[in-house]
């Protein structure tokens, strides 16, 4: 924990309109209970270093922990560190809504993903507790164990143990940056990968979850509304591409003799963005990593490897921009002449959000004065993993210049307060 | 050295073509020399290694001076390790003509850059020892020390010493990999810097400088010659461009949202290319390094940063090439809103081969039947330094397939004997 004195509180209540404060919904406490999550792990720049399976997302839990059991809820933790606070229902047959995230940072990240969709899903039983109502359906708080996989370059820890999804032989193999295996860092925080295969759960039990989450993105902003309905959740597919031409001196070599692996490579990269737009949206394409061999000044490039990460919200979409890009890039490479090699490095499945849903969201909006807009979620969620076995639904939060992962993450109390009466008004809604 | 027993010297003779050994020049020798010499630093691979000021290029040069008393020179070695032998012409105050080049390599290069040069030179004086021909002007061979520049990332340290160029206080900073610094590295092969900076020589004593050296590219074995005159040695201007956008998630920000610094670059890479020919067939244009920021899979590029080698053989077509490069980066960056930065890290003035020498080369490849061919050197040569206060002139010799700076490289005897008949037309034409 830093030294520092950072009042994520005062700041948010800063610009707060008291006229939310409405229907036992209290900002002040979604303030303060943001503000006490980010002291844990708060650092020099003021951002939230709680990676996942570190003793900082480990307090994290249990200060929720305590909320949850302050504001009634039977509370219980699984194998994987998951922490549920379970509410009653009237109908104890009914099956249970499920709403939650996670309060595992990114190192320096910001104070709002995550801890906003666990504490916006707790206001809700708090309102509930206020105003004395009972909700026929059972309703459960969930924080997720290591959603951003900080520590293993692989996240969803926490969710594929209850959805029973990740490959625990393949888990046995992690290592972390400094070599401790898997099973090691589950020990460090009194886990085991006995009860974290244990952790999984009959979701069958389960109606629906609803994951509130700030957008890390620009198009609530841009539309001056306080949240959005989101309308799937993109599944990436990474495919690495390597472009083999002839090394060669970049004096001695006629510029009409050469066979540059990083001019075949630069139009592959003009071309890819061209590609989503032709066919939805919500579709998007980019080369972020690239490496060029042998990446001498005076070396005429002779192989480039990069990676294009591809994203949409429907599978059928998401196979047709993988499917374009990989043309592309066999026709830029014969028409040049260069060798071609491409692997499929990763493909999750995009889960989209049942259309009863978002027009449930979306009716939950309007109540609360707000007109429906719906974005499609780029990035994965531990929605996108409980998605393949519960219909999963996501409610997206405005947030400030779409910055995200970065002590400069913000969205602002009004807007977070907004969500909670959105949220409310859906789970009333689904009884 | 290696255990290795590679046999250049038979696999140079095989194919020989006894007819040119004529006047003195005998293939025989040039291959038993090119052998001697590959031996030491022979490495796994029958490559070349004999980094500049190591034991190998030592060895290499003492072989050298030995073989030059053998032909009756009399030897100097100057305090920057170059070793000079000199024949004596008829007239004492007439200016000297010089001849060499050098016998460093890269780590696992080949066995005729460097040597080929040195040995041609003393072929001739084999050859005029043998028929007795005496020149009117002195004659010296020359071996400059240390033109690759392995050990410090900077060549030409020898042919640096004799023109005095070099910047004393800035080599005195230099350290090699192993942090060792140039005084050390000095003392390691007996020589110091005080030696070093005598070595500066009295360049109004030499009439021209000529060196035989390998294409390293393909124009002559495209056109079946043995050898070709070059018409001026390419400086190269390095520029380091930098273009900023803004990161941001791969996932979350829509196409048409982004200000993506790979795309903005790649068009400019694109754009490269197309530039040196407007202005000459001897220029050239090369993106060969580039780095991507922050280089995630997931994450949209924020800055790229490129270096453009950019070359040829007069100092105006440079020049335009540099303007008409950076012209297009700023156009671009401006088209696509993103910042542009630039820097020049290097810039080496052209040495064009003056029209007399071209002509009296030309004439030696015609006495020797071989039709003039016209090629400018792309790299670097002891010729481009000496050439800043000597008259300097180049006769390039086939390279198989373009390959250098590799175990691989590889030019035929017969076209290295072939060379040695024209340098001997050419110095007993320059009398």
């Amino acid at each position: 924990m830093s030294n520092n004195h950072y009042n994520l509180q005062e700041k948010l209540v800063a610009g707060y309109d008291i006229a939310f404060d409405q229907d036992g919904v209290c900002g002040k406490r979604i303030a303060s209970r943001l503000h006490e999550i980010a002291q844990i792990g708060l650092t020099d720049d003021n951002g939230s270093n709680r990676p996942g399976f570190s003793q900082g997302e480990r307090l994290a839990k249990q200060l929720v922990a305590q909320w949850m059991k302050e504001a009634g809820l039977s509370v219980t933790i699984d194998g994987a560190g998951n922490v549920f606070g379970r509410l009653e229902g009237k109908d104890k047959n009914a099956k249970i809504i499920l709403s939650g995230s996670h309060v595992d940072s990114v190192p320096n990240g910001g104070h709002f993903d995550g801890p906003l969709g666990v504490i916006t899903a707790l206001e809700v039983v708090e309102a509930w507790r206020k105003t004395g109502y009972q909700p026929e359906k059972s309703y459960e708080v969930v924080v997720f164990t290591d959603e951003e996989g900080s520590r293993f370059n692989s996240g969803f820890h926490g969710s594929e143990a209850v959805t029973g999804k990740g490959n625990i032989d393949e888990k046995l193999q992690l290592t972390d940056q400094a070599g401790v295996t898997f099973s090691e860092v589950l020990a460090s925080v009194d886990l085991s990968v006995k009860g974290y295969q244990q952790a999984v759960r009959n979701l069958d039990d389960y109606e629906l979850f609803i994951e509130v989450h700030i957008e890390q993105g620009k198009r609530l902003e841009k539309e001056n509304l306080a949240c959005g309905v989101v309308t799937g959740i993109a599944g990436p597919c990474w495919v690495e591409f390597t472009f083999t031409g002839q090394a060669g001196h970049a004096g001695n070599t006629p510029m009409n003799d050469r066979k540059d692996a990083l001019i075949v490579a630069s139009e592959f990269i003009q071309r890819v963005p061209s590609i989503p737009v032709t066919i939805s949206s919500s579709a998007v394409a980019t080369v972020g990593k690239l490496a060029v061999k042998p990446n001498g000044v005076n070396v005429i490039p002779g192989e480039v490897s990069l990676y294009v990460d591809m994203r949409d919200i429907t599978r059928e979409n998401q196979e047709q921009v993988v499917e374009k890009v990989v043309e592309a890039a066999q026709q830029i490479a014969e028409k040049h002449g260069v060798q071609l090699s491409y692997e499929e490095k990763i493909r999750i499945s995009p889960v989209p959000i049942e259309a009863e849903f978002q027009a449930l969201l979306a009716k939950s909006l309007e109540t609360n004065n707000i007109s429906p807009y719906y974005l499609p979620s780029g990035a994965g969620h531990d929605a996108m993993i409980i998605g393949e076995k519960v219909p999963a639904a996501m409610l997206f939060v405005k947030s400030k210049n779409g910055v995200s992962h970065h002590p400069d993450e913000w969205s602002d109390l009004n807007d977070c307060v907004q969500a909670v009466h959105v949220l409310k008004t859906f789970l009333e809604n689904s009884q």
